[in-house]
């Protein structure tokens, strides 16, 4: 299969944060971020693949900044690099001031997909050409967080990991 | 007020059909689609005025084609001319099909929006300066869809409609 | 087919303005308004029609009053007039003073909806025979509307929309 | 305070059953049409007193009926008989066949609501007068339902309940 | 077939008091309560009978205490007695105190639940042997809420309801 | 502030999987599952700090098994330790099949929350004291998951993430 390049995958959802999403300080609920953030992946991953896409796992997220309700928010996911049948998505998610007008970073996350024929059976997808620095960054990373995944999910020995190991010794 | 390109508030809103908006067909419901450009056209408005927005109108809305459930549907919103406290929404539909990758043109729809302060008043906005031809296109024929709006509205008589009169004669 | 009167297809659709669909002055969003009269409308052209119903367009939509979080909101669709396999249908919105019990008008919308099978291809409709004044004032104007509305999408000539270029000439 | 009739409250609510709303064997959940016909009969109690209401009960309700997804549903909610600050709502549910156009009785309930003020305490509301042979019978009836309501909840003896009693001896 | 325990199907649904289920007061709306109530109820009666479950009917149901948004509610079904084909669930309600962590009693209602094959045909289900004191006095109390059903909704005569009646006499 | 056990905080939440949640293969969305399990740990996390809680992060989540529409789920939240003012939450999602009722393991997630005050700034919180095995294994393991989070966030050196540079070397 011909490899893609991540901005021919790129997704980006602007929606607003409505009543129905927020939390007693009236803020947005994590849970609600994870969920809109799951589906702009979950696009840009079946952008790469053409395929129908489950999502396989979500790395590490962090909720820096709390999110109020009426903001606009960004949701921008791109692929970062493409395993067998594997997609790791990368999701940058931003909020804009209405007076400036100035975008702030609110959320970084990495969500796994794979890609699946119609009886559910993963199928393989096609490599991914990084062409930006960020983007060449982040399509190096992937291969020790696959480690980081599997070493977690107890499939594979820390030893084994070499990407990971080499971050602590 | 210094005027502002449509591109600087061109709003983008990339999201699947949901089970929960679909007719019996299993198609997308028009109001659910309507819903969703009121959406997207809102924080067009918003990037534009920095303030808070209101629907005021929505112009002609065609249905052409039918956009299936799990369907990907992007909904982009651009300015398109500015008056004193209204500002014209021009939104595009596109559906693309996960195989091809190929995005196709579902809908075109066009909403005004009046910004507001805290106590709902109307306040003034900037200009539209149009860039593409597309857009200088669009800035020209909405002084003739304002006209259109205010007769069939019964504020203004057809006879001091010019822009809209010269259609016909 | 037997004409049937505006009377028979008549719906009403009284229902809170709930939380999760106000904006942030605690208005409903003008999308959510469009949602819920493409619901009313089409269960009107199916009553009509005895046929599954598809949104076709809308017209040209005001939304002239802020209608607030809790109002009572009463959306009434009837057909004003059938043409082969399409309805037109108007809807009239109403509000209702919690205190006084007076109801007020809060905005007014033409859809028109086509008939379909279940193959979604295009069945006749039976024709409408209009009653009340306003009845046969909305079926008079309905054929002007429908000339406009292919002049707006390019399917007619503005010179072979006879009815429309009399108002302006 | 003046009394006012049945028909001054009368409340309908005529609405799709939305692909959300359905159970696994495709009906509308039993759960979804008592959230529905609470929003009805709510409006209808709000009618009569033109206070803020508040559920204060639910009488029995049976299901005799599915209703399938897509069908048009329409809850008629009118007042049967108040009481000092309470009053008992009667609700009628009808489905309609589409292709035959003949609506059939799907559901019939009660509810009882509370007029408040702005603090929630209890407020008097007017009494009711029933004008049709069916709206007098329904007003007969609550005295007993309010008194079974009493016992059930054991705040009655059963052997003061006179109108309940005199069923059973 | 084989007797069960109430305390084999007993579910649990704690969950939040979310924004878009409130009504102008900022208490949750009755109707939702009862949407959740039937819920966990349908689950309890599924556990108990391994089939297809759909709601028969809902007895008296009392609305004594308002839950504010932002409440954790804590829905407890459990099956009380089983019939033919129909099962009585009991669900009790809770609500706590964030500070002091105690909770209290908010409600307490009794749904029917009937048993169904794929074709929507009743079927049997298995009996309950109810262990606690709570559990027989419910048991016990079961059949005269079913010949109280009966009467109210036309199908046994006062007379017969011998459980019934012993009340009054 | 006095110690409290994991089993004070545990919280269940069972429901079904509805139509408004499944993906075009009509599996549970993984997004809407991250969603229910954030509302589920963040009551836990209120119960064992009786405070205002955010979510702060969520630990490396897999997706091993498709849940089906209509399924019943359970998520299990208790908290597996505290930090100062933050606690991390472990969830166990359990599904049922209908016929056998046998539960089995669907996933498994680690949720941390902050307790903050009315203004939003952190608060201290109980320490935890384990009880089972399973517990006291979860509590041992939080350190080394709080330093992965620390190095992943940037804000530890691996070098001095003792924890868990230990599985490596």
């Amino acid at each position: 299969m011909e490899s893609r390049t991540p901005s021919e995958s790129k997704t980006v959802l602007t929606d607003l944060v409505l009543p129905s999403e927020t939390n007693p300080l009236n803020n947005l609920f994590g849970g609600e971020l994870l969920a809109r953030m799951d589906r702009a992946a979950s696009i840009a991953a079946r952008r790469h693949s053409r395929r129908i896409v489950v999502t396989a796992s979500v790395n590490h997220v962090a909720f820096n900044k709390t999110i109020a309700l009426g903001s606009v928010v960004t949701v921008e996911a791109k692929i970062s690099r493409a395993f067998k049948t594997s997609m790791e998505i990368y999701i940058d998610v931003w909020i804009e001031d209405r007076e400036s007008g100035i975008c702030s970073k609110a959320n970084e996350a990495i969500y796994t997909f794979v890609a699946v024929n119609e009886q559910g059976q993963p199928v393989p997808v096609p490599p991914v050409t990084p062409e930006t620095d960020n983007e060449k960054e982040r399509y190096d990373g992937a291969l020790r967080r696959k480690q980081l995944s599997l070493v977690l999910a107890g499939k594979m020995q820390p030893n084994d990991a070499t990407e990971l190991k080499a971050l602590f010794t």
